[in-house]
């Protein structure tokens, strides 16, 4: 299919960026984890162990790096702003995924149980609001205003967004453009707001931060369709990994608008019942992965995330130029090939 | 009783101070009740909705009135900056109260249907969550770094004192230094911080906004103290209002912590059963009201809030004059006469 070549970077090829940034950035990077380590603190002990359950074990590091190498491709030198802010967006990431656990009652995360399985729910709350809390004491050291603007905003679309989620569940008929508002406010708005801010502690030059948080928003818009995708297996992936947790939580995503949209008779009337109805029976799942494969829904999925991709890389090139620019876009191409 | 004759205003003129000071404030307020409105709405109805459910309906405004006052009374006029503070504070006041009543399963906020048991209690975490970025949009809009320290510090130590009373469940021996750094964190730190950067948009003298900070910490202590005890029905009050929330729950508070203190056999098992063990039957809340009158716990506590109005009124004297500073005083004497 078309499709796939577009795609520079096959499958095997996708990490080299990330692990690559995350080289270069090793000093910086240091100083993060030490931060999220002195900052996650506490003499109540569920909230060091409840965060470094989190944040120790295993998280891609993927908006810290961001925001380091946002800073770092227009010109920063790294320092203690952005190690406070990048520090900061990973807490506010973290706060996130502790109250969609219990928003979700997600049972698995990061392929460990979830926190609230371990501790309960209240403490996966109560926690989350210590992490945000510690998040804008972080911010409010960097004694830069334009942070805490950038970051508090993206805060409240964040919050939105997960309401408007789960005022649409069940919805059968998402419209599109209520499926790329939930997109942009559960990933694209940090992403946004890590990369502006990130080049914000190293350029006083709007039009660059501005670019700059337009192509942190067209990665996370990216990223999430290609996520929403890798829940029904991505394009080609054998059944049987931890798919499936948006089918279960009835959450309509860019693969089934797009395959209930195309679909007719008895496929229409599965989408309603396993959806809408959210009726659903053990081999539900494989036939709505069948479906969104068959109908052409997933090539479709993996075109709009590519659109947001080749977005990402136009406003990186009003931007930035240079290694950590290049490998920046690199990331967008590598958030899509997930896909394969 | 001696106690008694301490606090000089008799019930009925309790309410004197925050009406007097609602009215002093009424242009203040007023502005404060515009932003309240404007910065809950939101293109997702279920923001506005569950807020308003909280906001609109029937807080006395205790936090943004403390706020206001404390400025007013180091020789603040007003203005955008303070109004600004003061929603924000209500903002993390509501947030928490939303967040609580999940983590509580509290079926009733001031007298009405907690907003979980109307909205669910998904909701109910992330419009808190919407709510608590909102309050830092507004900090943030004051232009002023010492608001936005003292009050996401001050939130730092509102959840670490959640999960602290959460792991302090059931525990029957709670030391009476780990119930009041609960008191501290639950109420005592969101006076405080509302009193201090109350003080610092009005005065750059830290030595007053330290001081007024001061007064708001020993006001708050004052303030939940005669809470717990008024969740026994007080000194005096007839059995049958909206009390025992605590009790149930199992949260072990002054009063409870004292009776069990003073207490031998059957008294001592009693305490054990209903509270370390949670067992409880229908008439244990009437005997435990009981003992706490009784076994001389309720005077005891009350003498513990009447010591905390008089540090609070001596901090004041250290930071104002005039006024305002004297309905700051009166209010100190109220939280404690709200026992009888």
């Amino acid at each position: 299919m078309a499709l796939h070549a577009e795609v520079q970077n096959p499958a095997a090829q996708t990490a080299r960026p990330m692990d690559r940034l995350a080289a270069m950035l090793s000093g910086d990077l240091g100083e993060v984890e030490r931060l999220l380590a002195e900052r996650a603190a506490s003499p109540v002990a569920t909230i060091p162990d409840l965060s470094s359950y989190l944040i120790s074990a295993g998280g891609k590091r993927l908006r810290p790096i961001l925001t380091l190498a946002a800073a770092r491709a227009v010109g920063g030198r790294g320092g203690d702003a952005v190690a406070k802010l990048a520090a900061a967006v990973e807490f506010i990431h973290t706060a996130t995924l502790l109250h969609d656990d219990v928003v979700d009652d997600s049972d698995l995360r990061r392929g460990k149980a979830a926190a609230k399985n371990v501790w309960g729910a209240s403490a996966s709350i109560l926690v989350g609001d210590f992490l945000f809390a510690r998040a804008f004491t972080l911010m409010t050291e960097t004694r830069d205003l334009r942070i805490l603007d950038i970051l508090s905003r993206a805060s409240c679309v964040i919050a939105e967004g997960e309401v408007r989620q789960l005022a649409s569940l069940g919805k059968v008929d998402l419209p599109i453009p209520e499926y790329m508002a939930i997109v942009e406010a559960k990933t694209a708005a940090l992403f946004e707001a890590a990369a502006r801010a990130g080049a914000c502690t190293a350029t006083n030059d709007e039009t660059i931060s501005d670019a700059m948080g337009e192509y942190g928003r067209r990665l996370g818009r990216a990223f999430q369709i290609v996520d929403d995708l890798l829940d029904y297996g991505g394009l080609t992936s054998v059944i049987g990994k931890a798919v499936g947790d948006d089918f279960r939580e009835g959450k309509l995503t860019l693969p089934v608008i797009y395959a209930r949209e195309s679909a007719t008779g008895d496929d229409r009337k599965f989408w309603d019942r396993v959806m809408g109805e959210r009726e659903q029976t053990e081999s539900d799942l494989a036939h709505a992965i069948h479906l969104i494969r068959a109908s052409g829904a997933a090539d479709r999925t993996l075109e709009a995330a590519n659109a947001e991709a080749a977005a990402a890389k136009a406003a990186l090139a009003r931007a930035s130029r240079g290694a950590f620019h290049d490998e920046l876009a690199g990331l967008a191409d590598y958030c899509v090939s997930r896909a394969f």
